[in-house]
């Protein structure tokens, strides 16, 4: 690979992809509009020869047009990652999500770069029926927009490389874990109990089960799955990506707390669900990325040991206000 | 059901859902830009008490609004349905598809209205493994960019039931036949053999099976559907709409030809599929639907009659030239 675009490429899984791109010896063009992403994330970055830095918005499309120009790969990971305040802001999801992935699409077939790696989610499968799920099992109507914006994504990718010879790897993350992970489970928590370390508030009744993958492995994985589709044009091609292990709500907050040495009470607010739309149970059957020859390095438990250490190396970060620009 | 709105309301299936629900006693707000809808098809509807036209676009969030204001359901069957063309127009669907029904949602949530059917796609399947296909069938990547659009409106629609009480009705429909049906093989093969009737062009080669349904026994099943689904606040389902039947491309050819008495040269371009995205085979397992009561009342070879019997009684509307105002 000569040159990659990663969108989303000063966030917590793109700046760490642009990296692991750009230590291989490909020249990556990162866009970010800042909005989540970290300007200390890309510091290093893009002081290698050869990073190039697109600061603006994916639905810019003349913007795009040139973050993609002479790329072979674009990695689409911008999205709109608030999933469980999706119901507030309903068009947010359709816009960053799906019609951002539209205008990346577009922006690739005006220049002739038809190979993309995209993130999707878990989520897409709902409540399935059957643990862990392959990719290929049967699809309920989707449950949040979030899932249902990224599922439309996953729809525009196949029909571009149905219709335009496009390479399109999907990727159906569960929840991803590690150095720069500044949203989610983990990072709520360590705040919360950060700011009061006598008690915390847990979403549902603790018990949904939950995957993480290392963002390491997870990076490993994706890189892997290009290897074998350099030369699939026309091919679109679903990967989950996981660890066949999960972890109950309670245990990963026990593990937080032991971790941090603290003794809060904790309260749940009760139900099967943290929020509408939240599943209960993710678990992914990770058989196909595997036979390709990968497997996580990380369990779990290692995987959020990880992150909690860099929370306390980076207090600047993990600690600011909320809603304070980076 | 008390007032209602139809979307797409002068087309060929809205503008007899339309006549049908007035016919029932309701009210019916239509709301059309005719550009494929017609004049002539609401021109009797729109004598009748109660009924009022919304001229404009789907996508004017504010006509939307007004035009569901007040109505107990809306049926959203506007859509940009120029299916084989869509690699010509990537952004069409998406836009007139699922960022239309997204338009449509919004309006809805804004006026307090949550209960929508809307016209999905037995294409959704792609090419599926199971024949006939269920509603649970494991879904494949899309492979064309109307079937990726209707998929993220049926998600948008699932997001909406789950997280804001909507009651959501998706029609994964078979190609539909019948009076008013202006758009598909039966009417281009009617049209080109009319135009010369010495040859006649087949996209494929002729082996491709489709499933066809009459219009009069489509909307049957919708208000089949909506009357079990009155008090179903928060749930969405899905219904197969079709028969149990297939009719070989090149037999359909035979009928036409035989109606209009012709013997013309036929021409195959060859290949499984009619055109990139096209699917070989659709056969839907209609079992959910049928299981409220409702089951078809023609078969294919009556509806490819009764559509040609009705394109001889209208030349003014089947023979105009492509492209016309209507």
């Amino acid at each position: 690979m000569k040159r990659a675009c990663v969108t989303g490429g000063a966030g917590f899984i793109g700046s760490t992809l642009a990296d692991r791109l750009s230590a291989d010896g490909a020249e990556v063009n990162v866009v970010d509009n800042f909005r989540t992403g970290r300007r200390e994330f890309v510091a290093g970055l893009l002081e290698r020869p050869g990073t190039r830095l697109f600061e603006g918005d994916v639905l810019d499309a003349e913007l795009m047009r040139e973050a993609v120009r002479g790329c072979d790969w674009v990695f689409h990971l911008q999205a709109n990652a608030d999933v469980r305040h999706g119901l507030e802001h309903p068009l947010r999801d359709l816009e960053q999500n799906t019609i951002a992935t539209s205008t990346v699409l577009e922006a690739m077939r005006a220049e002739g770069v038809t190979k993309i790696g995209f993130s999707s989610t878990g989520s897409v499968y709902g409540e399935p029926e059957v643990f862990p799920t392959p990719e290929d099992a049967p699809f309920p109507l989707q449950t949040s927009l979030y899932a249902a914006s990224k599922l439309a994504g996953e729809g525009l990718i196949g029909a571009y490389a149905h219709g335009y010879e496009f390479t399109g790897l999907v990727f159906r993350f569960v929840s991803i874990l590690g150095e720069r992970y500044t949203h989610g489970h983990v990072f709520d928590f360590y705040r919360a109990l950060r700011a009061d370390p006598t008690r915390l508030r847990v979403l549902g009744d603790g018990r949904q089960e939950k995957s993480y993958l290392y963002v390491g492995d997870c990076i490993e994985a994706i890189m892997t799955a290009v290897g074998a589709h350099e030369e699939t044009p026309g091919e679109a091609a679903v990967y989950n990506l996981g660890t066949d292990e999960t972890v109950v709500v309670d245990d990963s907050v026990a593990r937080i707390v032991a971790h941090m040495g603290l003794e809060p009470e904790v309260e749940h607010t009760g139900g099967k669900r943290g929020w509408k739309g939240d599943s209960p149970l993710i678990r992914l059957d990770c058989t196909k990325i595997r036979s390709l020859g990968w497997a996580p390095t990380l369990t779990i438990p290692e995987a959020i040991e990880r992150t909690l250490d860099w929370f306390e190396a980076n207090p600047d970060i993990v600690l600011e206000p909320e809603g304070s620009a980076s």
